[in-house]
C-alpha cells in the first residue's frame, strides 16, 4: 500500500534553506533538456551542466525557453540552478522537498508552483505520486520532475510539431499546458476508480465477502489521500487565475478558468465517490447484519423442529419397569405421528413468521 | 444503474480546444430548429446548414431568434456554428462534453450556461441526465439538446401562440424561459423520488428486507449523483442574476430571482431527502439487530426448556443395572411430572424477563 | 404522517404568473375581514367583494388597515386582490402554492412575507403546517392563511379594546405583532417535542423496544420537517430587521429584534433536540447489542451445562455388552455425582467470568 | 435528569413587554443589595425598596454603585426598577424569563448582558444552570440572579477590603470581573465532567457494562446542553470586546480579551469532550460485537464438541437386534477413543483457527 | 494516558492577574541562560538573579539578546521579570497557566506567543505536552520553557558556531527559528503516529483483535487531544506572518510563511491520521460482524448435521415392544445409510449456499 507519511524527521534541527531529498534514495543522474522556439525557431538540446541553462534568463529574448529536470535528488545541481534563477532558498528547498503540499508562490519575477502528478501503477492499480515544480519567468519556464516520465511528451510534441497555437504564445501558455497535462491526468485516475467502484456495487449486491470490505478499506484509502493531492490544487490554480501577477498574460487567464473549473469537476467527482463509498460500508454493514439474522434463522428452525422431536425419542427410551405406552401395540406408529405433528406445528409457525 | 463517469480520459493528451464528443456514439442526423419572432411576427424553419443561422447574430434585427439545436455529437457543424457566433473555441469544446459541470460564464458578447437536464425513465424510474447548453446573445438564444426531446415542447407553442408575455419580452426572457422548464423538471424528479422514499418507509416499519436495503441503497446512490447536478444550479442561476451583464435586462431579472428560490427549494428537498435515507438506513440497522435478538429469543427459549428434559430423559435411559427409580410403580408419572414442573419454570422465567 | 412533498408538478410546464393552487382541494368560500383603526377609532367589517378592499390602499388615510383573507385557493379573488394592490404577479402565484420556501422580498411599494405556521394537532401530536402571507403596504397590512384560524385572534382583541401599544403604532408594528405570534406558536411545538423526548428517554433506559425505535423513527423525521420552516425563519426575520426598507419604522425594528432572537432560540432547541434524538439511535442500537449479548449468554450457559450431562447420560446409555460401569453397584450413584461435578465447574467458571 | 426545556408557551399571545417569570414558581422575597465605592470610600445597604436604588442613576456621581438583586420572580418589583433606569420594556421581559440565550444588547445609555451560570450540583453531580443578568450603566452595575449564591461573594469581599486594582476602576471594571466570576465557574464545570470521562475509559476498557452506557449517554446530554450555554457566550463577550461602546474603556478591553480567550478555552474543551464521549460510544459498540463474539464462539465450540460425542453415543444406544459392534468384546472402550480422538480433532481445529 | 485536564480550579475566584502555576508541582530551581550576539560577537552567561536580565530590554543596544527561561513555576521570579520588562500582569499570569490556549498578542512594545512543544516519550511512545512562551521585543527574544530540554540547543549551535544567517539577523529570526524547532518537532510526532497507524492497518486485515480496537481508541484520544495543540498553531503563525507589526521584518515574514505552510502541511497530516482511524474503527466493526457471522456459521452447520442424525438414533434407541425396524436383519447397515444420506444432503446444502 502507499506509504502514509515520508522521512521528513531527517530534515528537523537544520536551519532554513538546508538542502535535503526527501523520499526514496536514487543514483539516477539528473537529466536537463532545453527546448527554446518561437512562431518560426526550434531548438533542442541536452545540457551537460547547469550553467547551460543561465542564458535563457535572459529577458530580452524573444523565445521561449522551456528547461525540463528529470531528477530533483542533486543538491548541488538544483543549488547552483537556483542561484543562477536568483530563487529564494526556501524555493529551492521546497523543490527537493518531496513532501510538499501543493501550492503556488508569486515572487514578482517569477512564479513557483508545486503540486502533485498522480500515476496509475499499469499492474495492481496502485495510485503512484509524484511532485512536480514549475518555475514560471518571463520568457522561461522551469519544470523538476522526480523522475523521466512520458506524461509532458505530448506536450514536447505539439512543440516540436507546431501544432496548435503553443508555438505562437508566450511561457505563460506554455506553463498552462504542463498544469493541464497534469490535471488531465488526475480524469484517468477517477475514471479507474469509477470503474472500480462500480464493480464493487455489483460484488456488494450478490456476494458480500469479507473481500469486498477489504477493497472498500482500500479505496477509501487512497480516497483520503488523494484528498491531499486534490484539494489543494483549486487554491493553487485559482490563485493562479486571479492573482494580479504580469507573468499571466490576460489571454491565457480564460485557459487557466478551464483548468480551474475542471479541477473543482475533480473534486466533486471525488467528494461523490467518498459518500458512495462511505455509504457501501453501512450497507456491508448491514448486509453482513442481514447475513447473520438469516444463518441463525436456520439455526433456530433446526433446534426449534429436532429439539422436541429428540426429546419425545428420550422419553421412550427411557428404562421404566412401567412405562404403559411401550408395550402397546400401536405405540410407535403413535409417536411418529405426534412427532409428524409436532414437526407441521413448527413449519406452519414459521411460514406464518415468513422465515 | 446509472453510469458513475464518462470516459473523459478520451480527451487526455489533445491541445486545448479539440472538438471530441464524450458520452454514447451517437449517428443520429443533428437537427437545427429556427423560430424568429417579435410580438407581430412569428416564423419558424428548419435549417439545412448551419450557415443558415448566422444572419441572426446581426444586433440591429429587431426581432428574437431562438435557435434549437438537437445533437451535439458533430464536432465539425458545432465548431463551424462557433465560429460564425464568434464563441471562444473553449466553449465550444464544453458544449459537446457531456461529462461537464453546471456553470454560466460571460462573455461580454453573450452568456454561456449549461446544465444537467434530468428525466424520470418511464418503465423503471431510473433517472436520465442530458447535459443542455444555452448561448444569449443579445437577440438571440442557441439551446444545444443531446437529444430531441419534449421539454422545450411547451415554450415553443406558447411563442407559436403569443400566450403570455413571451412574444412581448426579449432574448433575456426567452432564456429565462427555457431555464424555468429545466427547473421545473427538477420538481418532477423530487415528487417520484420523495414518493418513492414514503413508500419504503411503510415498508421499513412493515417488514425491513434485504430488498428494502438495496432500494435504500439505489435511493441514496441517485440522491448523490443528483447532487452534482443539482448544487451548481445555485451558483449558476444565482451568477445569472446578480451577475451585471447588460444582456440581461433588469425586468427579467426579478423571474431569475424567482427560479433561484426554486433551486434553493429543491435543494432543501434534496438534502431533506438524504438525511431521511440516512435516517432510515440506521433504523434499517437497528430493526435487524432487533430481528437478530428476537430470533435468537426464540433459539433461547427452545433450547432452555428442552434441553434439561431431553437430559432428564437421557438419565432414565441409562442401562445402569442398579437404577433404583427404574424400578417403582411410579417412577415414570414422576419424571412426566418433574418436567412439567422444569417447563413451568422457565416458561415462568422467560414471561418474568417479558420474552 | 406528515406528506414529504406537495403536488408542484401540476404547475410544470405553465407559464410564469399562472395562479394555480397547490395543496388539498378546498371548497371553502373565501372570508375577507377588514379592520380599520387608529390610536381614536377602531372598525370592522366582513367584505363581500375584493374591491372593497381597494381604498385601503390609499396612502393619505390617517388609519392602519388590516385585511385578513382565509383561504387561498381561489386564483380569479388573489388575482384581482393583487391587480387591485399593484401586486406583482409572481408573488400572487407565491401566495397560491403552498409549497412555498419562508422568505421575505422587498419591493419599494410593500414588503412580501411568506412563512409556515405550525399548529399541533390534538389528537395524536402530528405537527401541521400552514402557510401564512403577509403584504406589508405603508399603512395596511394583508395577511392570507391558508383556512380561518385563531392564531391571530389575540392580536385582533389587542386592537379591538385598545391593549397594549398596537392601537398608537402603525402597520409595521401590525405585522410585527402578526410575526411575533407565529413565532411564539413555535415555542409550543418545540415543548411538544420536548416532552416527548424526555418521555422517550425514560423509557430508552428501562425497556428498549421495537416500538421505541419506531418513535425515535418519527421523532426524526418531524425534526427534519420542522428544520424546512425553521431555519429559513431566521432569514425571513433578519432580512425584515436589517433590511433598509422604509416602511418599517426604527421604533419597531427593536420589536423584530427580539423576534429574531427567538427564531435563534427555536433553532438552537431544534438543533438540541436533533442532536439528542441521533444520540438515542446510537444508544438504542447499543442496548439492542447488549441484549442480544444477554440472551446469548443465557443460551451458551444453557448448553454449556446440559450438552455434557447429556452426552454423559448418553454414554450409559449405550447397549454394549461389556460395559463394566453398568454392572458395578455404584455405578448410578457416581455418575450422578460426575455430573453434579460437571455442572458446578461450569457454573463456577460463568461466575468467574461475571456472566 | 435536567430539564430540556422551560414552560415557555405560558407567555404564548401575550402582547410584547408583558412581565411573566418563566421557571419554577417561587415564593422567597426578593433580596436588593446596594454597594457603593470609590478608592477612598466604601458604603454597604440592604434596600427595602426599588426606589432606594434610583439615586445611582445620576450620572455625575463620582462613585461607582453595585446593584445586586438576588429573585426575578417579582414583575412588579423588576417592573418598577426598569422604569426608574429608564430600561427598554423587552430588556425588563427579558430579565424575567429565565429561558434566554446568553446574549448582549447594546443601548447607548446602558448595556445588557445576559447569560449562565452553571453550579455542579454537590451530591450527584447533576449540572445546574441559572440566569444572570447585568445592566451595565456609566457608573453603575445592576446584577440579576434567579436566587442568592456565593459566586459574587469573593468579588464583593475585594471590594470591601479593597484588594487588587477593582476599587480604582469603573463600573466596567466592575462589570468584567462579575463575567471573570462566572466564566471561572465553567472552568470547575470542565473539570468535573474531563474527571467523570477519565473514570469511564477506564470502565469502557475493564469493564463495558450497560451501566458504562447508561453514563456515556447522561453525559452525552450534558454535553448537548451545556453547549448551549457555552457557545453564545463567545458571542456576548465577543461583543463586548469588540463593540464600539463609549462605556467600556480601553483598559478594560484587554481583560475582556482575556475572559474572550478563556471562552474560547472553554468551548475547545467542551467540543474535545464531545468527540471522545462520541469515541467512546462507537468503541462500546465495538466491544459488545467483540463480547457477543466471545460467547457464541464458546458456545459453538461446547456444540462442536459434544454434538457428535452425543451422537455417536445415541448410535450404540440403538436397540437393533443385528448391531454387530455391540458384541464385540473391545466395543466399547473402542467407541470412547473414537470419541477422544474426536475431541483431540476439534480442540485442534479450534486451537488452529485460534479461538 | 495523558490527563485530559489540568486543575485550573485553583485558580478560581482569584483577581486577575494573580500568579499561579497550574499543572504538576515542581521544586526544581529556575534557570535562566543569556546569550547575547551580533555578527561579530558572541557572549554567553547564566544570571543568578533575574535583574541581570535587564540591561537587554535597552532599545538601543546593537546586539540582540536571547534570555531562556527553563521552569514556570515561580511565580515571584516571573513577577519581577515581568515587572522589569514592562509586561502586561496577564500576560505574566498567561505564561504561568500551562494549560493555556496557543495564542499571540501584539503589544506595541513586545509580541507574546505561546504554543505547546510536543514531544513522544522515549519508552511507551506517549505524546508529552510541555508549553513554551515567546516574548519579543524589538532586540530581545525571551523564552520560557516548563522544563530544561534539548529543542532549542541546535539553534544555540548555530548562533555560537555562526552557521547559517542567523547571526546576521535580527531578534525577530531568531524568533522564527525557536519557532520553526518547535513546529519541526511536530512532524516527528506525526511519523510516529503515522507508524503505528500503518502498523495497526496491517493487524487489522489479518488478526482483529480487542487489543486492536484499544490501540485505535488510544491513537483516536491522542489524535483529538492533538488536534488542541495543532489548529491554535494556524492562527498563531499567521497572525504572525500578516500582523502589521514593525517588530517582524519583512525580510523574515516570508520564513514565517514557510512555517505557517509547515503548520497546514501537518494539520492535512491529522485531519488525514483522523479519517483514516475514523474508517478502521468501521471496518474493525465490519469485521468483527464478519467473524460472528462466520462463528454462527460454523454453530449451524454442526447443528444442523448432527441434530437430525441424533434424532434418528434416538428414535432407534426407543423401548416399544412393537418397533418393527429393530428386527430388520438389515435395519442397522440401513439406518447407517439414511443418516449418510442425510449428511451428504445437509453439506450439499451448505455447499450450494456457499457457507
Amino acid at each position: 500500500m502507499v506509504k502514509l507519511i515520508k522521512k521528513r524527521s531527517r530534515k528537523a534541527g537544520l536551519p532554513p534553506g538546508s538542502l535535503i531529498h526527501i523520499g526514496e534514495k536514487k543514483t539516477e543522474e539528473v537529466k536537463i533538456a532545453i527546448i527554446e522556439y518561437d512562431e518560426a525557431h526550434f531548438h533542442e538540446q541536452t545540457a551537460r551542466s547547469v550553467e547551460e541553462c543561465f542564458p535563457f534568463k535572459d529577458k530580452n529574448r524573444s523565445t521561449v525557453a522551456w528547461i525540463n529536470i528529470d531528477g530533483i535528488h542533486e543538491g548541488e545541481i538544483l543549488g547552483k540552478l537556483g542561484e543562477g534563477f536568483g530563487l529564494h532558498p526556501l524555493i529551492v528547498e521546497d523543490i527537493m522537498n518531496t513532501d510538499q503540499r501543493p501550492k503556488c508562490e508569486d515572487f514578482d519575477a517569477y512564479y513557483y508552483v508545486v503540486l502533485k502528478m498522480l500515476h496509475c501503477n499499469g499492474k495492481d492499480g496502485e495510485i503512484i505520486s509524484e511532485q512536480v515544480s514549475l518555475i514560471l519567468g518571463s520568457n522561461f519556464v522551469i519544470s523538476f520532475q522526480e523522475r523521466a516520465g512520458d506524461v509532458f511528451r505530448g506536450i514536447m510534441d505539439r512543440v516540436r510539431t507546431n501544432k496548435g497555437r503553443i508555438r505562437k504564445m508566450g511561457a505563460d501558455y506554455l506553463a498552462y499546458c504542463l498544469l493541464d497535462a497534469i490535471v488531465d491526468n488526475y480524469f484517468i485516475i477517477m475514471e479507474t476508480l469509477g470503474e472500480k467502484i462500480e464493480l464493487l456495487e455489483d460484488e456488494l449486491v450478490s456476494n458480500p465477502t469479507p473481500k469486498v470490505l477489504r477493497t472498500i478499506y482500500h479505496l477509501k484509502r487512497n480516497m483520503i489521500l488523494l484528498r491531499r493531492s486534490v484539494w489543494p490544487l483549486r487554491e493553487v490554480i485559482g490563485g493562479l487565475e486571479r492573482g494580479g501577477s504580469l507573468l499571466m498574460r490576460e489571454s491565457t487567464r480564460i485557459y487557466l478558468r478551464d483548468i480551474y473549473d475542471h479541477t473543482i469537476h475533480i473534486i466533486d467527482t471525488l467528494e461523490t465517490f467518498r459518500e458512495m463509498i462511505a455509504g457501501m460500508l453501512e450497507i456491508y454493514l448491514s448486509s453482513i447484519s442481514n447475513r447473520v439474522n438469516a444463518v441463525i434463522k436456520v439455526l433456530t428452525m433446526i433446534a426449534t423442529i429436532f429439539m422436541p422431536l429428540t426429546f419425545i425419542a428420550g422419553i421412550y427410551g427411557m428404562n421404566f419397569k412401567y412405562l404403559p405406552e411401550l408395550e402397546w401395540r400401536w405405540g410407535y406408529p403413535m409417536v411418529l405421528l405426534i412427532m409428524a405433528c409436532v414437526t407441521a406445528t413448527m413449519v406452519y409457525f414459521f411460514k406464518k413468521k415468513k422465515w
